[in-house]
């Protein structure tokens, strides 16, 4: 392990004791302090954006790459509202989550604690930055963060406001640490920095979370991967699928939670599929289809035993007939990556098995795959969508960054 | 990935989405089988088990491991006993954990599932075996045993007598398979199998584990390592951490929850010390120690940096003097290994400030660091106690082998 790591790492833990103990009011004393500097230092900010987006426009970035990377007065107000909004969010830490006492007289109590170290290796959108400091500074835990090159420069201007005002503020300052150096080599250490970090959330493409999950020695927890299913049934009401499908896949296309792949029943299918043909055709969405399928959309394109894995993130969607819930269910659990999946019938039972047997983090009978999210599960912020079942599952929010102890209190207890 | 370990985690993997749906009283039928099973069929294992002792016995094994190894119908009917216990706790798995209406209208569940496949890799104890079934079973989820070469003959014994009952009773027998292949790339291979596997729990050494977390991609608990402290402050009632310290200590060596190191507040190490060596040696335990105590207690051999950071899991201690709580803290924060630490005091404030500040899964005011346990902490049973922060902290029962997932109803609810 390098010493500049190693020093980074050694930095965090300290920090982390002493966020862990911080009280409410202290946590959200510096978020409201971090908020108002950002809005005031903007400037800094936009400028060192400036050089980030010079340097993507001379690489050739997507539009698309440019518009996520970009920030304005605008955008640092939304940041800026995003962290006071996390600041008026209730504190998990120390929350008596059970208790109870023992035969021998001693109370055994079990305490929601911060995680500690969290680090977070993700990509191009700056604002990741502000939103992942304010969570974990909440949570009292310190946090690493390992941002892409290409935004490098708009997250050393935003980190170092937070470390000034924190420091101003007589906070730790180092509960909040960049990655200056972004080479992979250095991502890669940081992976492996078991003995002072303790969770590692990689957020971005699958290929960076693969890299996290086959490189680390950290626990990972694994986010962000949709291959999203909605399965008409036999019983189904059509124009409520129609209306699901396409706003489970044209809502936005390049998030986690949209539909990237259809089953529908054979005995529906022939009705069904040309209206939601029809509907998707609206947004140019172009369909890969099964057999059966191409053989009633004639602008449909034979699927390959590929596309029912592929996560689109794009105008595209595959579509299959089965012939009941039962192989929806197998389909789904053998192609998903657990994260969000929609039954559309009228028929309880079929509901109800499908809500029990799909293997997801969130399973729906009649509702868009789109729901998926923390702001709108009630959690008031979200770190990450886990599709993972260790830890947390579907959408993380503060409860979601803490751990727990059990305090036991005795007067001179043996065993 | 070869055929062998694929095919063992797709047999997994498939099991246990139907154990994930049997009912209580389905599980609850099977577990009672299979502990009458293991009685009545006890001569095929105590004969598979003599071959393992031979086996030991020309190895030179220690009469220790060959305890540890050895079954008897005494043992056999313990290892029933305890399954039928198990059957007896209460079925975590469907239990609504929260459950709140969507402005939208839909209603939003969050509900315990079973994990799903896991891996369990272990030492020589055959009594494993049927534990870690038995737990998994329970909870729905299924379970793929790596036991060490030692006991490969009882464990296939008791494996195949589990199987044989399931299939009789109607239940997917591959809700346990064993590797009967115990080499080690065959173990690496099964910790690389994240297809299939949800999560891996090693139990056994502490170089076990350390082979488990840097060659596995899925999801680790760590387990079972403890560098315990009790630390001895300004104002504790000395006989009261005499007491304790010879409890945690010496009740039994080889457990994780036993004492390995002292530290004592410098006020009163003079008068404690004499005290506690002379009570530790009526257990012949040997005291490493710092400067300061060596000058006080002549047996005591100089400790060096090394036995600080050691888990003796033998008739040994460490011991040092501090100056304060807070340097007890520091000490503990940097050389434990997150199990288990206790503070001896009247003073209640040096005591909250220990329970809130020292890392460690359990913490404890004047009580022996002996009862972490999953039994201890009401949970009926457990499976290992895990050292990690993320999923499952300290003694890990039925509730830990379970994951959850979001369940919403609705009636065409698009976002």
């Amino acid at each position: 392990m390098s010493d500049y790591l190693n020093e980074i790492g050694k930095k965090a833990k300290e920090a982390s004791y002493i966020t862990a103990v911080l009280s409410t009011e202290e946590k959200n004393r510096g978020l409201s302090a971090v908020s108002k500097a950002l809005v005031n230092r903007s400037s800094e900010i936009i400028e060192a954006n400036k050089i980030d987006i010079d340097n993507g426009v001379s690489k050739g970035m997507t539009k698309a790459l440019l518009d996520r990377l970009s920030l304005d007065e605008k955008r640092i107000a939304g940041i800026s509202e995003g962290i006071d909004q996390v600041a008026n969010l209730e504190d998990p830490v120390g929350k008596k989550l059970e208790e109870h006492r023992h035969a021998k007289g001693m109370l055994i109590s079990k305490v929601a604690v911060p995680l500690g170290v969290t680090a977070i290796i993700y990509e191009a959108r700056p604002n990741v930055t502000a939103d992942a400091f304010a969570l974990c500074f909440k949570t009292g835990n310190s946090v690493v963060l390992r941002g892409g090159s290409d935004a490098i420069n708009s997250n050393k201007a935003i980190v170092k406001i937070i470390r000034e005002t924190l420091a101003e503020e007589k906070l730790p300052e180092d509960s909040i640490q960049l990655l200056e150096d972004t080479s992979r080599e250095t991502a890669t250490e940081l992976m492996r920095l078991k003995e002072y970090i303790d969770v590692l959330i990689p957020r971005g493409s699958a290929k960076l979370i693969k890299s996290c999950v086959e490189n680390s020695t950290v626990p990972v927890i694994e986010t962000g991967s949709g291959n999203c299913h909605v399965y008409v049934d036999e019983s189904a009401n059509i124009d409520m699928a129609v209306n699901i499908i396409f706003n489970a896949k044209t809502q936005r296309f390049g998030v986690c939670n949209a539909c990237e792949s259809l089953l529908l029943h054979e005995k529906i299918y022939k009705d069904a599929m040309p209206k939601i043909a029809a509907k998707l055709a609206e947004k140019d969405v172009e369909i890969h289809a099964d057999e059966k399928i191409c053989a009633v959309i004639p602008d449909a394109i034979p699927a390959t035993e590929e596309d029912w894995g592929t996560e689109y993130l794009g105008p595209t969607i595959s579509a299959k007939v089965v012939s009941s819930v039962d192989e929806a269910i197998t389909h789904i659990n053998k192609y998903n990556t657990k994260h969000s999946e929609t039954i559309v019938t009228e028929n309880k039972e079929n509901a109800e098995k499908f809500l029990q047997r799909v293997d997801a983090a969130a399973v729906y009978h009649n509702v868009s795959t789109r729901f998926t999210d923390g702001f709108e599960f009630g959690m008031g912020a979200e770190i990450g969508i886990s599709t993972q079942k260790l830890h947390a599952r579907g959408p993380m929010g503060l409860n979601e960054l803490t751990s727990y102890k059990y305090q036991i209190t005795g007067d001179g207890q043996i065993r």
